[in-house]
């Protein structure tokens, strides 16, 4: 146990190793606290991304089900995606609501955010809430997109964030979230 | 809405952009459904994680603040590491806890696991809870670890986990899960 709070390192600086579409992967030069050494460390940096817990007017939460190409399987998560350059979190997960699901409407809010992984990345995810979602229109995926649409009960769906049914990390931490705020 | 579930994509093959000591940054060629078109896309390749919810006998929740090159911030987070090669999800959490706290013995068991990002890494990320841990030894930290070592009772962990006080997606996701197993 330290006698106190740990001292943050000084960020002096950053080169870009890789830049791709969805990440940059950088070196980011930090000096040690108390004038130390200066030694570099790996950091992805990304847009920030927002994840979306929408609900229908009965009550059932809307999922997507889509190949994903880190884990190389299918996986069952909430809409979400990349948030655009100066785009408020709110707007970008109807957005990605409506594109992904053909969903939308209803009573928006902001349910939290977190940091997707300090250690390794300089982001954050958004959770937002949409209460009573319904269709509103044609469905808009991006190129690779193929998605499967569907809905459970919440209580059904928070069983599975619980049970590992559901194995995104974003989409658990959402749907916990969220069914802590209405003990679901 | 698709008609039904989506075709995976088939792995073809990869190639390392940059080898680091925490990850590795490939692109993975897939080739489309139904003999498309070959395709690349950035997987950050990384080993397996580990999280540990340890509760000591008094039902406090042990936590550890330091210092994100991430973020560039202080985080406050549940103990964890990166699991060794052939090491134990469940050895890997106790070796983390008793290395970044000091604390170590009692009963331990998976929480569960959760995949931190299927959409562009390939690791998974074990939750693991220990009860009644208890002082055992030293700590040992790595080479640029300072980390503050405190606890605090469940409820007041979990509020945190809830509040957005305590932001790694990773450490909410597994304290959520906890509190959901035990109605905290």
């Amino acid at each position: 146990m330290t006698a106190g709070e740990p001292s943050p390192w000084v960020r002096e600086g950053e080169r870009t190793l890789v830049s791709t579409k969805v990440l940059d992967l950088t070196s980011v030069r930090y000096r040690q606290p108390g004038a130390g050494a200066v030694k570099e460390f790996v950091v992805i940096h990304a847009p920030d991304w927002v994840n979306v817990v929408a609900v229908t007017p009965g009550g059932s939460i809307i999922l997507v089900r889509q190949f994903r190409f880190g884990s190389n399987a299918l996986s069952l998560e909430v809409p979400g995606g990349m948030i655009e350059e100066g785009e408020d979190p709110v707007a970008a997960g109807m957005r990605e609501l409506e594109e992904e699901t053909g969903y939308g409407g209803g009573k928006v809010s902001l349910l939290g955010k977190v940091r997707p992984n300090p250690a390794i990345q300089d982001n954050w995810c958004h959770f937002v809430l949409v209460e009573g979602a319904v269709p509103t229109g044609p469905m808009d995926w991006d190129e690779d997109e193929d998605i499967e649409v569907s809905m459970a009960p919440a209580a059904q769906v928070l069983g599975w964030a619980r049970s590992g049914a559901i194995t995104h990390s974003l989409s658990v931490a959402a749907l916990l979230l969220f069914g802590g705020s209405r003990r679901v």
